[in-house]
Formats: structure tokens, C-alpha cells, sequence
């Protein structure tokens, strides 16, 4: 299973906040990639690849001039798109029929999104039908596709690590 | 089974969009309040309750003075308290358990969590060991905690309401 995500209209001071999230939230739920569309925000690919350089696993982030050329280059290497929209069908009905692709483009939505979008992806997918975040939206989605596996993920080559605790916090650093 | 969400130390600039969404996160998936520590963000409150009033569903928000009144007033309400942290028990694994309580408080921490948090939750929960989100976090607890239900939960008393499409937007208002 695999999965990359595709955020489209980066603001770079508006959406820096949203953004930074969504690329950690990919990371951590088990997707390898993000792209980003709108604005080439330098701090944002900067403080990703922080967090992956000492947090461990290969995860990266680009940046693209338009979605259109991003979604025809995954369809073409056999990914089924994902578009995340509260307008689309429940994530609970549609996932079976999901995961049967092995891999998934989860694209998530800025401020317009181009009716193309809509029209271009295989899944409009909505989890809940209600306004809330593409941040919960894009968690709830990959770990329901990864089937709750992705929380149990090794990251190799880390120099920081959790140490599960009851009460209090313990890192192993090397 | 009945879940209620206390974010500490809001602050209004910085904070206005991530706790917008953790209080659009708590309503969407089944929480029945947000509880507010730090700054009394008007703004904040008056954005959450527009979507409530829109969507339907009893959803409040609330500010108080410190976290610890609120935490010993749900524990005498017979509410556990989950304490989201990265440095906690694997969500994965604690699930079982929490939901044997039927009612939390689910805490979701601000810039500085005092060590006093830490000790006064039932249980330090975990969503992955990795730096991500505590809106994605708070999203996969609560989906976890109602088993999904909460995805299907119907808000009384909506005014907009969307109807699921396959490609497309549709709205019933009233």
C-alpha cells in the first residue's frame, strides 16, 4: 500500500500553519510524499524536512505548477486519486472499493477548488459530511486505507524516537 | 458514549486557525463541547457556534480559568480523562480500555503542557510516536472512541446539510 498526497493553493503566510500539519500528518500516517501547489514556501519544505531528518523514514516534498500535470503523471504509474471534499461520498462505504487500488494520490482541497478536480479524481471522498479540517480529513482517511497499521510504522534512520511512557516523556537520541 | 474536549492556552493570534479547527474536528465527530483555556477568543466562539447553528447538533463552547477546575469537575461527573501526547500509550493499544469508560474529557495540549496534565490524566494516549498534529490527533482518538459511528451521526435541528456525491456539490438547506 502506498500513498502520496497532494495539497493544492499553498498561501505561504496564511496557510503556513494548515500546511506544516498536513505534510506532518502525511509523514506519520504512512504516506511518502507530499506536493504542493500555490506558493514554493521555502520555510514550509525546510521544517518538513527537519522533522524527517531527525524523526527517521524517507518521506519528501515538492512542489508543482499545477495539479493537472501531477495527477496524469500518478494516474499514469497506476495510482487511483483521492479527492477529499465534504460534498463526496462517505469514506465508510467507499473505502473497500479504495483499497483495492494499491496506491492512492489523496488530493486536498485550498481555498477554490476547480470543478476539474472533481471531475479528474476516481474518488470524491468525504469523511463526515460536516465542515471540520483537511487535516482530520487526511488522517482519518490514510488510516483507514493503511487499516490502522501505518500507527504501529518504524521510521528507519532516526536520531529522535518516542519511548512510550504512561506518565511522562522519554526520547532515545542517536 | 459521550466525549468532551479541553484545549488549553489558546492564543488568539496564533492559535485562531488550529483551534477553530480542533472545535470543528470535536463537533464533527461526536464530541458534545469544546472547553477553551488562555485567551477568550470572541472571535473563535462566535465562528464555532455559526457552524453549529448552520450544521445542526447540540454543540457548545466554553472558556475557562485554568484546566484543573474543569479536569476535577468532569472526573466527579465520572468522566476519564485522555490526555493526547506524543509521549504517551499507543492509542492502538490503550482503545480497549479507555472505551470502557463511557465518558472522556480529552485534553489537548497548548505551547506548554505542565508536568501536573501529565499526572492528573487517567490515561497519556499517543496517535503515533511521531510529530504531527493535535487536530488529526484529536480526529483518529474520537474515531476510535465511537468505533466509526460517529461518522454517520446525524445533527438535529441543521439549517444546511450536504447530500453526498459521487462528483459534484449538493446542499439541502431549510
Amino acid at each position: 500500500m502506498e500513498a502520496a498526497v497532494l495539497r493544492l493553493s499553498h498561501r505561504a503566510e496564511r496557510d503556513k500553519r494548515v500546511t506544516t500539519h498536513l505534510g506532518l500528518v502525511a509523514r506519520a500516517f504512512g504516506a511518502s510524499k507530499l506536493i504542493v501547489t500555490g506558493a514554493k514556501d521555502a520555510h514550509l519544505a525546510d521544517s518538513i524536512q527537519r522533522v524527517a531528518d531527525s524523526w527517521g523514514g524517507a518521506f519528501n516534498i515538492e512542489f508543482a505548477e499545477g495539479w493537472a500535470p501531477v495527477v496524469a503523471a500518478y494516474k499514469r504509474q497506476g495510482y487511483a486519486v483521492v479527492h477529499l471534499t465534504m460534498y463526496g461520498l462517505p469514506v465508510q462505504k467507499e473505502m473497500q472499493k479504495i483499497r483495492k487500488n494499491r496506491k492512492i494520490l489523496v488530493i486536498v482541497g485550498g481555498e477554490k477548488v476547480p470543478f476539474d478536480v472533481y471531475r479528474s479524481a476516481d474518488y470524491n471522498i468525504a469523511v463526515t459530511s460536516q465542515p471540520h479540517s483537511e487535516i482530520s480529513a487526511l488522517a482519518v482517511l490514510l488510516d483507514r486505507f493503511f487499516g490502522g497499521k501505518e500507527l504501529e510504522k518504524g521510521f528507519e534512520g532516526w536520531k529522535m524516537k518516542v519511548i512510550p511512557q504512561p506518565c511522562g516523556k522519554k526520547f532515545a537520541e542517536k
